[in-house]
């Protein structure tokens, strides 16, 4: 019997570090954890190769996983206006390898994230990272950044949202 | 004899218009105006779709003119967050495709353009406009917006700091 697979990329967005988590479900509720990391910047090189370096990093793992959605963490300004410029400009390059690929982008708050995996927007991180490693029923290298694992969540929200699965 | 040509392309960006304009300059002080025009998007077209449009429409700026250098319009967050999100996010559409050709790009002020072109850094768009025509000895359609001389002021303002004419 033929099951169809849903491959998710989930992105949590930066100019320093970019996480991202790739993951399936099949018919029956069968998630996978397929992988996940981080692709990094060093402020000591310059912006326009930081921003191309995430480019052809999110471009390449586009081509290697295949996934058929994506979804990215939203990203607010904040007060410090330097730095959230630069992020949103980190953020870009990871969104224009989708869209140079035809992708939608879809786009969550990190509470709503928090509430899809937790039921509470205002979760720790701590809970978050235990939920991820619930559903999946593995123990996710220790050794992975917070980041990597806020996008496996990010994906995850995603794959909630498209089963209907209680989706706040 | 031959001449060293330099050739620029000047980008004033944005998610709606990105203006471009490509002047050259050769050895004698011979400015010479190329081409200027803008890469519009519609609101009612998605962000992704946006986004790949200016960045391909750049990227094939670059392809035909080939320019050694590019300069671009700062941008800056002002207390509209949302609006300044998707103006950075265009402006990195543009910046990216400068990125991924290998180019540095040559960011300057609004003020700093206008202080270079006309001698006062809070000189009027019609001033900005007499004295890039007068530079050029040339009169650039009137259909042009007013971001694609924009653009062309930017270029004009690099040119001028690369060759040390008094830059502000």
């Amino acid at each position: 019997m033929l099951r169809e697979i849903l491959i998710v990329l989930g992105i949590d967005p930066g100019l320093v570090i970019t996480g991202f988590g790739v993951i399936s479900v099949t018919g029956g509720n069968a998630y996978e954890y397929i992988t996940s990391g981080v692709i990094e910047t060093k402020n000591t090189t310059n912006l326009e190769q930081r921003l191309k370096y995430i480019y052809e990093n999110v471009f390449r793992l586009i081509e290697t996983h295949k996934p058929q959605e994506i979804a990215m963490e939203e990203v607010f300004i904040n007060t410090n206006q330097k730095s959230s410029s630069k992020l949103i400009m980190g953020r870009t390059a990871a969104y224009l390898a989708c869209c140079n690929f035809g992708y939608q982008v879809n786009e969550y708050a990190p509470n709503t994230v928090k509430k899809n995996i937790t039921g509470n927007g205002h979760a720790s991180k701590d809970q978050v990272h235990i939920m991820v490693q619930k559903i999946f029923c593995t123990s996710i290298d220790k050794n992975k950044t917070n980041d990597a694992i806020d996008a496996i969540a990010i994906a995850l929200c995603h794959l909630f949202k498209k089963m209907s699965k209680n989706y706040f």
